[in-house]
Formats: C-alpha cells, structure tokens, sequence
C-alpha cells in the first residue's frame, strides 16, 4: 500500500492507493497550524500503514534532495508555515520512505503518470487558479533542478486597456497578477464565475493565459501541455487560448508538438485528483528506489 | 581519447581531448553544405581516432533519443541543411558511439562541467550574440525534455521609446529580435562594438537581457546563472543586468540563489571553447553509457 499528501492552502489531502494511482481511501482537513495538520497526517498513516509516501505541497519549498533544507518550506506569505521542516516532521513519526515536491510538479507527474499525458513524454501542466503554477514532468520523472519552477511570475504584457492593479504584492504585470481567478474578480468586481461565455473578460484571460504558456514551451519543450485549475472550467477559454497562442508563435513552430497545437494542449483528466494521484505514482517510485 | 563537434551558423569546429574537457588537437571549417562539412568531420576523425563523439549543433534539431528523427536538423531557414540527417550521417561512417544535443546544451555542459558552474547543481547557461539560446543543465545532465528549449523567443516587454523593428523574422518583440547583437546594430546604426560604454544603449539591453533571463530562472530554477556571447564582452552589461533582474523580482526571492543574485549570475569562463570542451564531457559520458 503506499500513500499521498497533498498540501494546499485551504485544504490538505491524504490518500492511500496503488502505483498506479487508485485511490482506496482519503481523508481531507483544513489547512491551520503545521503542528495541527502534522498530526492529521500522521494519525491518518498510522491508522492506514503505507510502505511509502510521496508529498506535494504549496511552495515555495526547498525539494534539493541534497540539500539540509530538502523538505522545509521556504519564504511564504503563510507565516506560521515558514520555514517549516514539513518532510521532515513527518520522517521523525513515520518510519517509512517519504519524498517531497512542489504541489503543481506532484499534479504534473498525476497527468503524465494516469491522466491526459498518459501517452506522452514531456508533460508541461500549468494550473490557472486561485493562483498559478506550473510542473514538469519527462518519461514520469521530475524535472532534475534544484528548485522547482515558479511559473506563476513570469511576466505578461497587459492590454493596454487594462489598468486594473496586478493582484500579486510583489509583480506589477505577472501571470499570477493579471490571470489568476482573483486578479479575474479584482478586475469585474465579481467572480469570474458570474461572467457570461461572451464577456470580454474570456478574450483577455485567454490572451495573458497563451502568454504565460507560451512561454514555458519555449523554456521547457513540451509534447503535451495539460492547462487546468478552477478558471478553466470555462468551456470558451481553451480554444481561445491555442488560438493566441498560435498568433504568438507566428509559423515558429520549429518542432512538431508546436506546429500541430490544436492536439498538443488539453484540459487535465483527474480533476481535482491530479494532486493524490500524482503522490501516490510518487510513492511508488519512492518504494523502487528504496 | 573522445571526440567533441561544434556546428555553428558560420564556422564548424571538431576536437579531440578527455572526459575533463582538456582539448589535444582541434579544426575548423566554414559552414557551407552539409555534405562538404560531414566529409571534413568524418576525415578529421578517421585522422584522429576517437571511442566516442559529442555533437553539438544549431538548431531546432531533434534531440530525442527515442524519436526515429534523433539527430535530425528540423525547420530551419539554413534551407540547405533543412531536415538534414547529421548524426545519422556521422554514425553511418564512423562506426562509434555518437550522440547529440543543441549547441547551447553542449556549451551549457562544458561551463557546467569545467567552467563557471564547476561547483553547482543546475546550471543555465544563456548566450547574447548574434542569436540568443540558452540550455539547462543539472548534475553534469542535460534536461529530459523531448525537445531543447527555445529560450531566444520568450517575449520582452519594449520601453515605449524602442520604435526599432525587431530582428527576429517570426516575432516583433521576442529576446533575439529586440536584444542579440544584429538587434543592437538594426537599432543605433552601428556594430555594438562602436557604442561607447556610457551610450544609453547599454541601459536598454541590460533591461532586455535581464527580462529574459528573469522569466528563465523561474522556468528552471537554477543555483547558477552564466550569461554569455558576444554581446557580454561590454564590462559594463552584468552588473545592470544583475540590477535590473533585482528591480523585477522585487523582493520575491523564493529561493536563496535569487536573494543573492550578485553571486548568482556570472560570465562564463571557457570563452569560445565551452561547445568543444561540452562535447568532450558529453563525449565522456556517452562512452560510459555504452
């Protein structure tokens, strides 16, 4: 049996499953104090016993496996999870194999492992919500750097009607700023649910969107790229998005997954499991390697 | 002895040396048609025996070891070497092990192995020169990706006083097109060269570089950033770079090779020996994997 966390700003997750990323049985609590959420998941193990465990967590966190700090969160804005040794907190209660990675790098191996990247090799997954991250993932293994991509941050060129502030406290103009759901709301004073298909918003979401993507195929080399999160439940954005995106590479396409976008870029297929799923495919592997 | 090639836009260079990277006799020869240049690999090396080849090539070339097309340039406007077969041209007449990456990949691994990233983990390597490219690598490894990145085609954000004309043929406002030397030359008229130090044009490609280099770091996360090529011979370029990358993450220094960028982003250290000496380390390890 082997085990999933999956550590999110409002909520954690924990699962016990199979490598190939079933899931037999999960359990989910509020995010509060790391002491208190620690507990949870150690009680949930003990009560399930797994041979391994594969965590993914909100960053930004060190997951440098040669690193002293492998496991620690870093800078947060959540102040009581700053510098919090998450991995090894558990490692200290669980006598098992456990490994540690960012949360959206876990939902890109879910994808690539079980999901809409089941057949591909270089998995790009980008998620467009409360905030925005993105993973990579190439023949079912993590990218090798030491520190896990940011790709929230990059920049974007706003419209030059857009004056709505950017919604990041540190970026005028990043992604994460102009796209996110919230940087949607602090532009209509609504959620973007509310917003009709044919709202002017959508075409601007899928313009910053293509950017931000675009750009992380060039950086990255992708033959499959996987756009979820919450705001892409909008049926009308994905279209749009391929749409700019091919505007931007403008007959660039110097390799085939780019000239043939309309196949390369789909929305995910686990849904709001990508994260477990994604865990347990990393437990997995975590149990070979032991 | 390994065996090292470096095919540039202008000039073909081959080597022999160690899986240190220390070159014992090296050629060259003018870019012209494929055929003429493979002969005059092929003579050197039947010349000069060798157990094993790195390549390094401009691109876009498949670099997937899986792919039926490994090896082969893909659409480039170097009309004569369109869809080129190289490596399977050398393999087909020097029957040793050869293997091959993009040409900033393989200088990427010769200052990750030898140069400035000697003592780092993951090293991204960006070159400013008649092109921009950039390659990451880490553990002395190349990325997995399917395809190399393209990081020379990310886009920049113009100041409104830059009217000049991009120089790349598919983008208006992408790194190559606003920031290699030729972009330089389009914009004051004159070879970079002749810009004194103090000329503001200086100021402006450091703002572009800097740009491109920002949104790579947080694609790849690296602990070593080195900034190359022709252009970077302008002493006064690096430390407005470093400045203008600490203007844009302002303050969100996620990880501690960000917080401490002066020490972070350097020069390279091989000059124009980082292709050959990266295609003897990459020679060294395609030895060892045979």
């Amino acid at each position: 049996m082997l085990g999933s966390i999956e550590a999110g700003g409002t909520k954690m997750n924990c699962a016990i499953g199979d490598e190939h990323g079933n899931i037999f049985k999960q359990a989910q609590f509020p995010t509060t104090m790391p002491e208190q959420n620690m507990q949870q998941f150690i009680e949930f193990f003990q009560a399930n016993p797994v041979d391994a465990i594969g965590v993914g967590t909100f960053g930004p966190v060190n997951v440098d496996r040669q690193s002293e700090l492998y496991g620690t969160i870093l800078d947060t804005p959540k102040l009581a999870w700053r510098f919090f040794p998450f991995l090894q907190t558990l490692k200290a209660n669980l006598n098992i194999p456990i490994e540690l990675q960012s949360d959206v790098n876990v939902a890109a191996l879910g994808e690539a492992a079980c999901g809409a990247g089941k057949h591909d090799r270089t998995v790009l997954y980008i998620t467009i919500g409360t905030g925005i991250g993105g993973g990579v993932v190439t023949d079912k293994q993590f990218l090798r750097s030491v520190q896990h991509p940011e790709m929230g941050h990059v920049w974007i060129k706003r419209t030059p009607e857009d004056t709505t502030p950017s919604n990041c406290p540190f970026h005028t103009d990043c992604f994460e700023g102009l796209a996110s759901g919230p940087a949607i709301e602090k532009r209509h004073n609504t959620n973007a649910k509310n917003l009709p298909a044919d709202h002017p918003a959508w075409e601007l979401e899928a313009n910053y969107i293509a950017q931000g993507v675009y750009q992380m195929m060039l950086a990255h080399g992708p033959d499959r790229i996987i756009i979820g999160g919450g705001v892409m439940n909008q049926p009308q954005l994905l279209p749009n998005i391929k749409r700019n995106i091919k505007t931007q590479l403008n007959g660039y396409t110097y390799y085939p997954a780019l000239a043939n976008l309309e196949d390369t870029i789909v929305l995910p297929k686990l849904g709001d499991n990508a994260g477990l799923v994604g865990g347990l495919v990393f437990a997995g592997q975590i149990k070979k390697m032991k």
